[in-house]
């Protein structure tokens, strides 16, 4: 049977083989959720990429350019990290660089895998059934915080050990942590998030609506996928 | 107010600041719970290393040695991993030099801290009431297993967070899921760990009635505190 395991933080994706494995990178606030808008509203294309300047080559090279750094927009980029602002008809067709202070890495992190895709709860479904699909391992790789772990991408996490359990071998205790935790939290997921430090952060910076709207499930049906260095839609 | 956090595997202690804090290093199947029993039972001193060589040098000096890896007895040493070995008229007064899979190198690697103790069901009460009676910030850190989670480390972390969690601040997410999986897991410990990783191991090996001893509470008053290289009594 195939496995399913899950990574708390990318600092630890190194004890984790990713040969013959589908890696599912979760990071909820923000940045996955927002790639997973950006797709489903027409953006063609995205550049993950992990620091900076990186990004900012891209920008000079003509992209448009997204970065954020402790949740916050970096200064000289057009685009920050709220999902509202990939709903925006004229990035239609557009190509956009993007780095963030977590999600970013853990994709570029990722590349050894068969497969690298993108998953938010605004996805949850439509991942779940891909993976279920599909005859390979499954590694869900958490972006945490700064290499530790976090409460939201944990529970993403758990979310979809939940939906795969029956079909996947799960070995490794910390795909059962996230299950059990995700068992207790799913009914209100919104107030077993009050007390988590990273929605601490964002209430601080006034950013409350893009909490909410990031818990939603189900949303759109778009995979966004890894193919040579950007996302695109599966 | 001071902080209460959790480090989930030794490998990710470098994103941990030691300055001013207590360790509580935790490894409840079985290392720590071993350690605990041994100076209950009148083991003068235990010197932890993280490697094989480091024991059987300890060893060739003239000390009592026990060393296990991936569960098992290491060839060549007295001692094994068992809380039951521990209880020995015959130890009392000596020193004995251990090396296990996972609990000695994270003892080893906490070295930075004010104060390292060890941590297991055995002695959660103690424990508790000394962190509460210091004035310093306290990491709780799991063994885990070869550098990944396992769930019965979160669980005795989540124990000692609930515990202090209204006299300390928790500012990290990792402390929250550790308290979160306590609070469902707390009726029934041994039912919510039939299913982890290590519990199958030690079950494969014929290994049961260690795990039923290791997740019993307060069967002794004893901390072991690291005293430049040995653990002995507070």
């Amino acid at each position: 049977m195939r496995n399913i395991d899950v990574c708390p933080t990318p600092e630890l994706l190194h004890l984790y083989d990713l040969h013959n494995t589908v890696v599912v990178v979760v990071d909820i606030l923000r940045a996955t959720s927002c790639m997973t808008v950006a797709l489903a509203h027409g953006v063609e294309r995205i550049i993950p990429v992990a620091t900076l300047e990186e990004c900012r080559q891209l920008q000079q090279m003509g992209y448009l350019a997204a970065a954020e750094r402790d949740a916050r927009k970096a200064e000289g980029f057009e685009l920050d990290n709220s999902p509202f602002s990939y709903m925006n008809p004229e990035l239609e067709g557009k190509t956009i660089a993007v780095t963030t202070t977590n999600g970013t890495l853990a994709i570029t992190k990722s590349r050894a895998a068969i497969k690298v895709i993108i998953g938010s709860f605004l996805n949850l479904g439509a991942v779940n059934k891909y993976l279920l699909s599909q005859p390979y391992d499954v590694l869900i790789l958490c972006a945490g915080w700064k290499g530790k772990m976090n409460l939201e991408d944990t529970l993403f996490a758990g979310a979809v050990v939940e939906a795969l359990r029956h079909d996947f071998t799960i070995s490794q205790d910390t795909a059962l942590i996230a299950c059990r935790l995700y068992g207790e939290a799913q009914m209100d997921l919104m107030g077993f998030l009050a007390s988590s430090s990273h929605v601490h952060r964002l209430h601080r910076l006034g950013i409350r609506e893009d909490i909410a709207f990031c818990l939603r499930q189900d949303l759109y049906d778009v995979i966004p996928v890894l193919r040579g260095n950007s996302l695109v839609c599966m």
